[in-house]
């Protein structure tokens, strides 16, 4: 741990937007011998590992098993300071950051890596509140009371054509996201929650995935999408590919598909379909892809500001393969991972006077998505294999690659302890009993309970 | 596991009123063989081990460390079936319980077990905003946040007169509750937190545990309040007894002490001064004690009903001593637990047409507290101890004699491997950060971030 105390302010001033893979990474990699001074800034108090979000969305995990408190993780970086605010501008020319509350940062360096949010394709205000996307831990914790509910719900009540609604999930939208959570739904209901309840049987709630264009995840080569449905289709979910929603409200959705329009109904929607860049894109008025990513050169710089760098979903970047040849940066966790650090060491490469790294090349682990709790896929260069076999393979490129905090074999231990014990015990949570929109009043029966 | 169901109808209706520590009690000893059916309703998931909710708030532990979803730890007693649901009422007369969604539950023997909530005193309005309790899974996440915010609140803030309310933390009461919080609030700054801020020392926070009475834990014998006032302050606790409030507001509270009236600015006050019975105590339309507690006699019966009985912390019940004297139960965990089996001993054996257990007779294990990670104060029977040893008892204490669920040993290797990780990670939340009220407004250096 060098004593990079004393020399603050005299060294250059690298400030960090957005503490996920990228910007961490690009904490790290700047370093802690003293070239630098870093400021990281991010809205939540923690790094997210958003690959497994989904489990804590199914209960199957709990927080601090996926996550981790960003100071603690940085802190024997003794030149980095982590400001928990949110950023609500960004000023080019005078090279400072804007925070909400007012107080202004001056940079010599700057990363924007604030990531990616929810897009409705425009729907926004009528579908975000009925069908929740799942990108944050807020996200997550209530998308996890949304789904225990619904069986809770069900079981209270006592006619069995009010519960049908209550035992349909529908998932919007077959990227990993979707295929993992809905896979997971149908786990949960077939064997987490099989003999615990009286009235209703669990098993009998349906899952169905929603998938626009012509197969589920589309991203991957045809075989292993195929492969996937079936695995799908295997744990219980039904799949429905060239199926647009056109419609959510609080009760269900509308489906077009086949030039016909069908009412699904389903009090539990979860949005997996579309992504938008984060606002502080728009913010630094600069060219930006159709999803409102920001163009970045090899570099990862913006056009006429060497000292800005972006990285992760909010940029759009091209790698620039051994060929010759570009291809678009996928937005993807060891994307932003790859990103964050050719940034920060181009950065130091600048400050010490040594020749910057080659432009930017995305060396590519493959495509993966777990499917349940023993089969995923995997598209990996010349190589697609599916199974169990896979579902290890996946394990093995996140825990290996990916972790960012804690030691990796405790991470494996809590999360084999987790998988293990099959019980869910991140089943647990403070939402309370709410009676339906739809019930009776209540007959008088004495003073009615304040809640 | 009996064949339960196929009697289902037959069989006397056991409806129980809670889930906590009577509750659950009276559901494993009503047991599974057949005698009875029960159906027991809880307004949350979960069942609470509440002594150790402060370690949620204090982010040591994280939920699932000390709660259990209800149905998962009775899913083997096939003649129970658990409701998540609102109790709106109980009929008396006709035997019904009444849900808040208007559904009627008719019983033949009824166990209300519904516990306590806050009192502020009459002062609820105002005061219950601005100091959050600590009964609920909900309102330890709550606080969790608060005293989190408050240490990254501080840090953001470039100002050192402003960061000081925010390094303030008033916790009001000092019975066990409220010393607990406090001392954990202690370590948290002058340990957890001490080398992850850059701008400000969070071991300079200051925590003040004030208490109306003349002493720290007042149902203690005075040798062990001493104890405990000695070793608070050890951890940098500023104990004031003898100390009225007499207001809070969002910025801090009042104090009036020795006829002077002080201001003290913090923005984080935790309640931990009082209890008041649930509502439903008034709903049975019976006489109450004080605090709102139903007076029951030794079978835990209400007057003229003897299938109801109620039990924990809404009762207010008599122990008849092997010497013929009466004392009254407290309220504490192991009163709860206690008077559940009794009052389904009953049940039982009436039902059964045999003779009654005896008048209720509770076993005292003494009072505890934990001060910190390694001392506490135990007052029991003819002994009083304290330091490390009290603490290992308290542990065993509560692992051996109350734990619920899972096996004691998963129990005791996750609140052990919490204890030393001692990083807290527990610590990761879903809020967001959020400018402070008194911020100026954002200078207009580009378009405003949405948050």
């Amino acid at each position: 741990m060098s004593d990079a105390g004393s020399d603050r302010g005299k060294r250059p001033h690298v400030v960090i937007v957005g503490c996920g893979f990228g910007g961490l990474e690009a904490a790290r990699t700047l370093g802690d011998d003293g070239l630098v001074d870093i400021t990281i800034i991010d809205r939540s108090n923690h790094h997210l590992f958003q690959p497994l979000l989904y489990q804590v969305a199914t209960a199957g995990l709990s927080a601090p098993s996926i996550a981790a408190p960003i100071r603690h993780m940085l802190r024997r970086q003794r030149n980095v300071t982590v400001l928990m605010a949110e950023v609500a501008g960004i000023d080019k020319q005078r090279g400072q950051v804007l925070l909400a509350d007012g107080q202004q940062i001056a940079y010599d360096h700057l990363i924007v890596a604030s990531g990616a949010t929810h897009s409705y394709f425009g729907r926004e205000a009528d579908w975000a509140e009925h069908a929740p996307g799942l990108k944050t831990l807020a996200d997550a914790f209530k998308l996890r009371a949304k789904v225990l509910m619904a069986f809770e719900q069900a079981e209270v009540l006592d006619e069995e054509g009010a519960r049908r609604p209550w035992l349909n999930f529908v998932v919007i939208g077959a990227g990993p996201t979707g295929v993992e959570m809905a896979g997971t739904l149908a786990e949960i209901a077939r064997h987490t929650l099989k003999n615990e309840f009286r009235r209703i049987d669990p098993s009998r709630a349906q899952v169905l995935l929603l998938e626009g264009s012509p197969r589920v995840l589309q991203a991957f080569q045809p075989e292993l999408s195929a492969k996937a449905q079936t695995q799908l289709e295997g744990l219980g979910v039904a799949v429905r590919t060239g199926a647009r929603v056109v419609g959510i409200d609080a009760e269900g959705v509308d489906v077009e598909q086949d030039g016909r329009r069908e009412r699904i109904p389903a009090r539990t929607v979860v949005w997996a379909a579309g992504v938008a860049a984060s606002p502080l894109g728009r913010n630094l008025e600069v060219p930006l892809d159709r999803a409102g990513r920001v163009i970045v050169d090899g570099r990862l710089n913006i056009p006429g500001h060497p000292e800005i760098f972006v990285v992760g979903d909010l940029a759009a970047a091209q790698s620039l393969e051994r060929d010759g040849s570009s291809k678009p940066v996928p937005g993807v966790s060891p994307g932003a991972k790859q990103m964050g650090r050719h940034a920060a060491q181009t950065i130091r490469a600048r400050i010490a006077g040594r020749p910057e790294p080659a432009p930017f090349r995305y060396i590519d682990y493959g495509a993966l998505a777990t499917i349940g709790r023993k089969a995923a896929v995997a598209d990996v260069g010349r190589f697609q294999f599916s199974g169990y076999f896979a579902w290890l393979f996946w394990l093995f490129v996140h825990v290996y690659f990916l972790i960012g905090f804690r030691n990796r074999l405790v991470v494996l231990m809590d999360w084999a302890w987790a998988y293990w014990s099959f019980a869910r015990y991140a089943r647990v949570v403070a939402e309370t009993a709410q009676p339906p929109e739809s019930a009776a009043a209540p007959q008088n029966m004495g003073p009615e309970r304040k809640s």
